[in-house]
Formats: structure tokens, C-alpha cells, sequence
């Protein structure tokens, strides 16, 4: 009934006796309590994020649903721990493009532990994070029946430079990707399709920066923001079920009416590489 | 000719023997230049900036003119020194209020040296900038007559709380000053012909936050966000003269076609608690 997930990018996997997420057949996710206060943390999250009233559903659908906790055996063959039950966001999907980036320049906070803060800082120094005001976690890319996806290994994605973000964010929507690896200029044929539009991945982008210049309840430290689409189903001329999801809760902390300038700086600088990949390829339809 | 500004909030004074900005009565600011290389990189910003076609008078208004460098005696006798010749942002004024607001979370940046980050770290964590992606770096309100200015010393806006901040913000546009540090809550009876309007200083902030939004020129690391007002003139039933100046350019950064998040991120915080202030008064008055 439960099983590794096929499309995770980011984060510790279920794999090899090592603890990680599961997901069923029915749409859940389960996502392990750490034994720290991080799964506590992200537990008390969801716990009063779903019960708020002023959340508006219009902001709700960035969030995966939230469905309480349940016993399972963890993955990690150490017997049966309690799980957070959450909306697998690629259910359904057969060869879904995933990209998970790390929104903010700043990923610790000042509650944080001395050596947290240590190697947080030390990390967004050396990847994009302070640089870019984010940084991407974890990718695949669906290619095509012959080439499979383009997955880079964790080591490869940390190291990624401003180059190389770029050059990634353009690859999610291009469609030569035969040769996955090569250096061939992406040519992001699917940008107006995915990143633009009514619906596309900038516009829900816009809709949840809206909401980060306003809301003052929570931090999102540390969180990602996943972009997910089928390329398939836009070459079938299809939608192409662009979908942005917020994800990995565990260092939240309350806004105490302050907005979260670290997230909305950093969501603002993806939003100007997207809006300039979409202008580009505008420019050379025209 | 030249003089010590009267209305100088945040900063090194010509006072006491010591280096500062000098104005004379035309309407000129002379700002010493440092030996070390803040001197030179903000004279390095002022003429590349003033020399760039592509900034619009509709953001250049944000920034004193720049009038090239000029040799004269340096306030603290150490005799001739070059100094930036700038628009003095205050001149004509009788009774300005002014608050001097260093933005970003962050004042450091990566090119700096280890000692300049350790140091700027520290102090983002000990005022507010780290929480509010701000810090207020001076101030001075104007009373009336009988009170004068409130002009708090250097140490207490140095250990502004957030409290103080939000407190701050109504205390500049508010009437009730006769006893200036007084705890007395601030009426905010000028928010609206201050802050809010067309012109006032929450519409000029937006505009800014636009620009910011897109630029991907420059950085600007530790610059402050200046905002000036006339309380006599709204008292009189004229124009406030309400004002928005960007000040302070000696550690900016080429942004490489990456927009300032950080500025960004604290820029759209301060909007927050402005328009804060102007939607209350708006609620009180209907």
C-alpha cells in the first residue's frame, strides 16, 4: 500500500533502510516526524494553518491539504512512527517536471541555535541563496520517451551558480532536452504555455506574492516552492497543469505582524527570472 | 559659505572638530570623501548613475542630484579635501520632520571583507533590521514652537525596538507632540496628508518598490530610505511637502542582472507598516 515516491527531487528519500516520505495510491503523502522539534514544528504549523479562518482557498491551494497524523512504519525499517498525512501534490501525474527551490536569501532566523544559525548562513553563502535570494533544491526534468528525465545528483544541484540557475529555469520549459545534459541553448518552447498565461506558473507566482507583502502571521524560513507541469500534456495541446505548491514547514515561526521580507524578496527575485524567460520568448514570437 | 547642516538626523557631524557634510546656502550638500574606498565607490555610483539614460526622471526625483566633486576645507581643519557636491534634500525647508531608515535585513554583502560582515551581522541582529528588514538610523520631529524638535540620541534609535519603530512611524505624523517623549499614543493626525494621497510619502514608496521590482543594476546595500515632511505647511492647510530620498551609496554593488532582493524585501516591509498606519486613520475618520 505504501511506497517510495517516484518524483520527490528534494529532501531525505525512503531509500536504501533510510527514513523518508511514502506516499499510497489514493493521493496521501506521508511525510516522517522527526524525532527533533522540526517535525513538531511543521506539525503545529499545519495544525493552525488548516484551522484558519482567514485563510482565503484562493491562498489554500499553494498549500498541499493537510490530513492529520497516522502511525505507519517507517521507512527506515526502525518500526512504527507517527506520519503527517498530506495531499501528494503530484498524484495523478505520469511524467510530471518537478523543480523545488529554497525561497529566501536568509534560511536561518534569529530563534534559531548558534550552529544552526553557522551553517545556514555558511550554506547560503556558498549556493545562490544570498546571491539570488534563493536556490534550487532538487529538479527533474521530463525529456521525452527516449531520454527519460534529467535529474542532476544533489552534489551538482549545490553547486549550481547564477548561470546555471538560469540555464535551468529556461531547460524546465524547453522542449530539446533529447540530450538532456548538453550544453545546447534551451529554447524554451513551452514558456508561454507554462510559466505565462492565465493560470501559468508567473501568474500564480504574482498571486502569492500579493499575499506575502500583506501577511504578517507566519515566516516562512527555510520553505520551498515547488513548481511542477506534464510536458506531455502540452504537446498534446492540453493544459499543461502548471502548478505551484509551498512546501517543507518545519522552521516556520510566527510573523508577530511583521511580513516575511526574506520569502517576498527572494519569491520576487524568481518572479523577475521567470517574467524575463516568458518576455524573451514573446519577443522572439513576435 | 559653507555650514554645518541643521537637519542632519543619521550619520558622522562636522561638530566638534570632527569630518562631516558641510551645505552652503544654494542648495548644495558637500559630503567629505572618505579615505578608504566608501569615498570612491560613492562617487563611482553618482557619476555612473547620473550618466545613465535609461533612469527616467520618474525615478531619478528618488536621488539627490549629483554635481560632480569639488576641493574645499574639510570641517574637522585637516585642510583641502575633495568632497561630493549633492543636492541638499532639505534645502528651503524651515521646519523639516525627518526620519532616516537604513533598508534591507541585510546591510552586508558578500564582496565585503570578513571583518565588514562579522561587524554588520552583528548589528543587523542586534536593531531591528534583521526582524523588520529595517532600521531606523535617525530622526527628528517637529513639534511646534513651544517643543521644537524631538531628536532622540544616537543610543536610543540605536535600540529601537519594534515597539519603537511602529511608535516612531505614528509619532512623525502625528500632532500631539507638545510633550515629545511623552508615551502619550500618537493621534497620527497627518497620516493621511503625509502618508496617504496622491504624492504623499506611501504612494512615492510604491513607486520605488516598482523600480525595484525590476532593476537589476544595482544593489544597494545599506542605503537609507529618507523621508521628509513640513508639519507647519499641512498645519497652514498647504502641501505637506511630503518627500522620499535615497541617501548613502558607498557600499552599493553592481546587480548583475539580479534584482536587490534584499532591498526589495525590506522596502515592501516599511510600505507595510505606512500603509498600516494610513488604513487605521482612514477607519477612525469614517
Amino acid at each position: 500500500m505504501f511506497k517510495v515516491p517516484d518524483h520527490q527531487v528534494a529532501g531525505h528519500e525512503a531509500r536504501d533502510g533510510k527514513l523518508g516520505p511514502l506516499v499510497d495510491d489514493l493521493g496521501c503523502f506521508y511525510k516522517p516526524l522527526q524525532d527533533d522539534d522540526r517535525g513538531s514544528k511543521e506539525l503545529a504549523f499545519y495544525t493552525k494553518f488548516s484551522s484558519m479562518p482567514e485563510i482565503t482557498s484562493h491562498i489554500r491551494r499553494f498549500f498541499p491539504t493537510f490530513h492529520g497524523v497516522q502511525t505507519l512504519a517507517a521507512s527506515d525499517g526502525s518500526g512504527p512512527r507517527p506520519h503527517l498525512v498530506l495531499q501528494d501534490v503530484v498524484f495523478g501525474r505520469v511524467n510530471p517536471s518537478v523543480v523545488d527551490i529554497k525561497i529566501g536569501s536568509r534560511t536561518w532566523y534569529p530563534q534559531a541555535s548558534e550552529d544552526y544559525v553557522n551553517r545556514c548562513l555558511k550554506k547560503d553563502r556558498e549556493t545562490t541563496s544570498l546571491l539570488l535570494g534563493f536556490r534550487i533544491s532538487g529538479l527533474k526534468i521530463y525529456g521525452g520517451d527516449r531520454s527519460g528525465f534529467w535529474k542532476p545528483e544533489k552534489k551538482v544541484v549545490q553547486s549550481f551558480t547564477l548561470q546555471d540557475v538560469r540555464f535551468v529555469l529556461r531547460k524546465f520549459v524547453s522542449c530539446n532536452l533529447e540530450t538532456p545534459d548538453s550544453v545546447t541553448d534551451p529554447d524554451c518552447s513551452f514558456a508561454s504555455a507554462v510559466y505565462g498565461g492565465t493560470g501559468g506558473i508567473l501568474s500564480q507566482l504574482l498571486e502569492l506574492k500579493e499575499w506575502f507583502e500583506d501577511q504578517t502571521m507566519f515566516h516562512f524560513n527555510s520553505c520551498s516552492v515547488l513548481m511542477v507541469y506534464e510536458k506531455e500534456s502540452v504537446l498534446r495541446g492540453e493544459t499543461s497543469g502548471a502548478e505551484v505548491k509551498l512546501i517543507d514547514f518545519a522552521h516556520v515561526t510566527e510573523g508577530d505582524g511583521v511580513i516575511d521580507h526574506n520569502f517576498l524578496g527572494g519569491l520576487c527575485s524568481l518572479i523577475k527570472f521567470i517574467s524575463d524567460i516568458v518576455n524573451d520568448t514573446e519577443k522572439c514570437w513576435n
